[in-house]
């Protein structure tokens, strides 16, 4: 048994689950990944993958989740660690916090999947050295966490940056937008799914001289406005699969510039909004942080 | 001599300079106002107040200054305290913490004069209580501050939250707004100057069933929907000439609920948005706050 201590991290996703055990962020001894069915299913098929580990490994210091939304972050209230009011059919009040602690009694960290992943990118990845950071991702659906000096900031629940409103693009009125709450907020307009349901396939299978690049970049550079002007980040991290596509970040640091006139004192777009460190590991990664954090 | 330590307080703003002298927030021994000229002029006349009440009271322990900005913030920039690239006239580069620092050889504390305020709102004001807290000011400009964990926001800069850019008003469609950097962003659209540019008069002296009521409650709404979902606080003040136009608060506390279709977990718009518990004190008191907070 190694001196350094064991830790397991959950990075549970709407569609996925992530799961691994690590030592420290270079050290992942094991990892797999469960689909999300029913939280039931899910969590003993993560409990199993757990103890497995645990008989080969030895026990857990502490376990980190990295959790799709809405969740219960306040420590006091009796619904931490809680899913909360999710449109996903049977998570609506789901305990994983509590079923992780009860079954491997060790200290259980809890967040965001995007605060995670933005306390991973300011320890490991492209976050380093930022007093105030953000991480963005752009996937089937929109999230954005944030960190200030060191702690992801929680407050009346957490952050729902995806679902800002954005002004409309003047040659994508027609779209009504997808998001059942408010239909055009930004994840109503620019998620994969608003994409695929405008256009029938991702952003990248469309040829680049597409008005969808334009119209898309123009959505996500006003949320990097919105930012600068709420919260002057000094970096914006961005990922998640339609942020891979080909040509878009640059799209957006332009847009962004344009839209903002220079104002907010940023002097080099390119080096506030910046593309993952972590890549797809910045979520499994920010479970790996969150379990740390909890031990301390 | 009293045995609790004298505080020099500046609220320096671009029309007026308030100053004064305290000894806690419910003791001001003196408090004037000055016209905001040319710096050397308006500075001179800061320091004869402050060595005139010196005088009488004994030298100051600390000195806060609340400025209008944009400033420099970083205590390890060569231009901390200064206010940097200003549209008003011979202000550009002013030091003003450097010379309010030389005079009195006292620490300094020097933020924005909306972080100052929201610091004073969460120390004796209506944000007290709240660990994610946000001034507005809406007034001939727009501003805000954010407050997370006791420390207001700087980050790359520090917030210009006038200057985000809202969604446009169907009926409103024919100002181009008046900021000189962006056109129409929310500054450029709701701010006093910009109601006084559209109508004539200011948004109290118009009847209650203007449309302008409407239209600028959509606009300051839209700041309080992106405000909860990249920062989640727990309150929103409000304060500043507009914001004190009999309803408007109510407006926007119902535009907000309709925009954000109920979904940023806000039981109570009523305790989320919240007139400003110190009134015009709270730049002053957030002076003070800066000094006490500089001392520490």
């Amino acid at each position: 048994m190694s001196a350094s201590p064991l830790y397991g991290c959950i990075e549970a996703g709407g569609t996925k689950f992530v799961l691994g055990v690590a030592r420290d962020h270079e050290t992942l001894l094991r990892t797999t990944r469960i689909p999300t069915t029913r939280p039931a299913e899910t969590l003993d098929a993560a409990l199993a993958f757990f103890n497995d580990a645990s008989t080969e490994f030895g026990s857990f210091a502490a376990i980190g989740i990295a959790s799709f939304g809405p969740v219960s972050l306040d420590r006091n209230a009796p619904d931490w660690g809680h899913i909360t009011t999710t449109p996903k059919p049977g998570w609506s009040g789901t305990d994983l916090a509590g079923a992780i602690g009860r079954a491997f009694d060790c200290p259980v960290g809890f967040d965001t999947d995007v605060n995670a992943a933005i306390l991973a990118e300011s320890l490991w990845g492209a976050a380093r050295g930022s007093d105030i950071a953000v991480y963005i991702t752009v996937g089937t659906g929109i999230g954005g966490g944030a960190l200030i000096a060191g702690c992801p900031i929680h407050g009346l629940r957490h952050p729902e940056m995806g679902h800002m409103l954005p002004r409309r693009h003047p040659e994508d009125l027609a779209f009504a937008g997808i998001c059942p709450f408010h239909g055009d907020c930004l994840e109503g307009l620019a998620s994969g799914a608003a994409i695929r349901a405008r256009w029938g396939c991702s952003l990248s299978e469309l040829a680049s001289d597409h008005p969808a690049h334009a119209i898309i970049a123009y959505y996500l550079a006003q949320l990097a406005v919105a930012l600068q002007a709420l919260l002057s980040p000094q970096r914006i991290v961005v990922g998640g699969g339609v942020m891979a596509t080909p040509g878009l970040i640059d799209c957006v640091r332009a847009e962004a510039v344009r839209l903002s006139g220079d104002y907010f004192g940023c002097r080099d777009i390119a080096t506030l909004i910046v593309p993952t460190g972590l890549g797809d590991r910045s979520g499994l990664l920010g479970a790996l942080a969150l379990a740390q954090k909890a031990l301390r």
